[in-house]
């Protein structure tokens, strides 16, 4: 059975999700919300780079325009 | 419950944002008012360089096309 | 009470502005008009690197696809 | 007889496929599923360098604007 | 009372322009016509490189989505 | 009589065609398949670096934002 | 009598035409046909650096989301 790329996202509200942007960079939270545009809401949301949190952002709006992948921690 | 990405930026009016924009450019102000492009006013504006304030801006109206992301304060 | 980003322009009708493009230009000039897609026409306008005016344009039409924010002056 | 973009999408469903993103990044995994936007639901998704898996991720949600090229494995 | 912008493009026709491009490329020519997505016609249009023409190319189409600013001669 | 370029498209149609993207890149393949938005479907492709083969893709999907270019062999 | 840029594309048909890509790409050759998109076909196309064609493609259909301008020969 196929799956939905905003019915994925729809399953991962409240899970710490991984957002990749156009430039490379990553940003790793809890997924709060999102809207179909792929507009999305973390929640102690920190930037990585490679494998640590380089900082911190509380909540986050990013904009979909900007968002590359999100990949649901497991 | 979900947050809806608007409903997020709806609650931090006239509270302090940062917001990031393509390129990287960080600005902070007070959050005036947005529309549903995502446009923003930002009141006594100012950009951000790594934690100093680099230049004021006082009112500033930016377009939501080149908003990467809007983290407002807690 | 919140502002919405072309209500902020309206009210700049007339006024100096501070106009950042895509890429980093900056223009300066007085907001003779704009519309909903926040194309801009300057009166007097000029290009400002740093603090400077380099380059001096009369009227200026901008497209509000290039335009990252507008800044009233105060 | 023309082959329809997403009709090949569709019958690659639950096999693996190699994505090409813009700026030249690479995934590869099962096509879990997409949507006419060809935002893509790709699993047990892993980042291509050269010939090599150079991170692995799980589930991946791609956005479409970010694709490049959907290559089905044979 | 605030000139639209396409008032000012439908007033410059037939008077010399310049017209700046995403990448900073600049041209000039008489202003033939244009269309709401401001694609222009130009005339007798020659690309400029500081203050001097570098090359010249008779009749121009020049797509919107390319034009940065466009400047009436005054 | 004008040609119209999807016409030109659908009459290549189980021909091989040359595709330059964005960037730079150039894929060579039988077209297979394309819609309105300009995505293709091309089989055998290849991607070309000067005029050698550097990979072999099988059924490749090209999104059309990407595609610059389409030359079918004649 | 402002000329539109789509009338000005039609009264080229069949004639010489030089088209410039975003990147700075060249191309010249017969326009054999066009869309609203300023999608083009060129017949006889040839990719022009400086002043010499250092390619030669037969037929090129170029997508309008990639062209810059269009000159006419005279």
């Amino acid at each position: 059975m196929a799956q939905r790329p905003l019915d994925v996202l729809n399953r991962a509200l409240g899970s710490q999700v991984l957002v990749g942007l156009k430039g490379g960079r990553e940003f790793r939270g809890k997924l709060a919300g999102f809207d179909v545009h792929v507009n999305l809401v973390l929640e102690d949301a920190e930037e990585i780079q490679g494998t640590e949190a380089s900082k911190r952002y509380g909540t986050l709006v990013i904009r979909g325009d900007s968002v590359v992948y999100i990949s649901p921690a497991e």
